[in-house]
């Protein structure tokens, strides 16, 4: 499903040009589903029988947990080459911050279309960072139902001479510190032991995510839950403590094991939720810099 | 996909010539399956990340749990019609037995099509109780991969002048007695407060299994868990302790909810493993009558 066609000459990673070659190439993905895969998406995160809106596809309320949005868009920005980049080894690849920005009502059901850029790419010197920006539509009206930008780090791939800065790209860049004061919600949740297995099926089947020797290749004791699982459970708990939201960022700072407990810290001001996620048994933030826009009553 | 048609004068529910009719009737039904059904199939009856056979598509034995069987032919055993038992009411109805026989290895992806028809009509007086047989084969070969044999019981339609007992159907409508001595084997699980709602993805909707409503209006406390969800979990016990069967059978004689542990006691006697399985907070048998017969090792 992927249009990109590498350019002439594109293996050389020192010219900065290739760079701006590279963002001009755009990626389209589609993605058809069904309420039994909206369904399958919210338990991954962590619905249960006792959240019906998100459980039963025949209550009024029906809908997907709003970060089911980066889940059409994620093979879409997954695809984009960064083989021009210098020393680059997809096993160097960290996902590093994601951004959610929902447009509109999300349909329950349908066919979506993403078309991933390359946004940014930054110089960080002995890693290099990659910003795709991805708009997903409804296939038929055309309507643009979510944009998602996705940074990943690539280790080893700096040193090309690039701008190290990036630009203002507002809520999807903000630093989102919390405020000194304590949390003034927190919300705790086990996650489940055959999570990430069950999280897969939404779409990443990375075997870091499932595999022992995979993640131990990774540098992990045992394998991880992916960082958009986190990002959905952490997502439910502020949607489940303030409502719905328009956007939300994250950072990814660290992993969780399947089974550990994630534990998210709110801090309202104004529109604004800032929060982050922590393991419980281990005391890590695994979810930084993050934050959502609160939506207004009207649009969501 | 059905294409059975109800012959005239079908509705006059006393003459057994009908019922000789409605046994002549075939339910056609087509269903398309991949690795990820597979998948959460086996996660909806509880196997987890410790289970890699069962979970990850990459394992180099990767295969559906056996009782994967029940689930292609599902829409085509409960599609018979049975409006014309007198005094039919669907709510009235209990799936009172299942039988499955495996016949060939199950693919982990592909097309399949179930033919199921009436055997068996018994008159039990205040009930009726139907066995349909259901022949699922591989579209593209033709290849037999299972026969169900499901018995469904309608509470208020007997009395119709059928025969009360049934033709002798093998290990299928076997008794399945366990010895008097103490189990050989048991295993627990305790099943997850959301499985029912996980299950119900592969297929089985209905809203019995997570409305409180619906299950209010059949009699029970809470939502139950799926009866063949039930058959799954004791299943993957059996193998666990004796390796695959070519053939498994049970009664439902009980209930579970979600979140109750099931503990399958197994009895061992040559190739035939006796089994029931009952519910560890309740001491309660759900699955009785119940048995499979261990494969030979060449065959599956």
């Amino acid at each position: 499903m992927s249009n990109f066609t590498k350019p002439d000459g594109f293996a050389d990673p020192q010219d900065p040009k290739l760079v701006a070659d590279a963002k001009k190439e755009v990626v389209d993905y589609e993605y058809t589903y069904t309420e039994r895969d909206v369904i399958l998406y919210n338990i991954g995160v962590g619905a249960t029988e006792q959240d019906l809106q998100w459980t039963f596809e025949g209550h009024e309320d029906f809908s997907p947990l709003l970060t089911f949005g980066v889940i059409p868009q994620f093979h879409a920005s997954g695809s984009i080459p960064l083989d021009w980049l210098p020393n680059f080894n997809p096993a160097k690849l960290l996902h590093g911050e994601q951004y959610l920005s929902i447009k509109a009502p999300i349909p329950t059901s349908g066919e979506l279309v993403s078309k991933a850029r390359i946004m940014e790419v930054l110089d960080k010197g002995k890693a290099a960072a990659v910003t795709s920006i991805v708009e997903t539509r409804d296939k038929r009206t055309g309507k643009l139902i979510f944009e998602n930008q996705s940074t990943v780090f690539i280790r080893g791939a700096g040193g090309f001479g690039g701008k190290r800065t990036g630009m203002d790209r507002g809520p999807a860049s903000a630093a989102n510190e919390p405020p000194k004061r304590a949390p003034d919600a927190t919300m705790e949740e086990k996650t489940f032991p055959s999570q990430a297995a069950l999280y897969r099926l939404s779409g990443d089947y990375n075997p870091l995510h499932i595999l022992p020797e995979f993640a131990a290749i990774g540098g992990f004791d045992k394998p991880i839950l992916h960082g958009l699982c986190s990002l959905g459970i952490a997502g439910k708990h502020v949607y489940k403590t303030y409502g719905p939201f328009s956007d939300i960022k994250v950072r990814f700072a660290g992993v969780v094991y399947p089974g550990e407990t994630l534990v998210t810290e709110m801090w309202k001001e104004g529109s604004k939720v800032t929060f982050l996620a922590k393991v419980k048994e281990r005391n890590t933030v695994v979810l930084a810099s993050a934050a959502v826009t609160i939506a207004e009553k009207s649009k969501l």
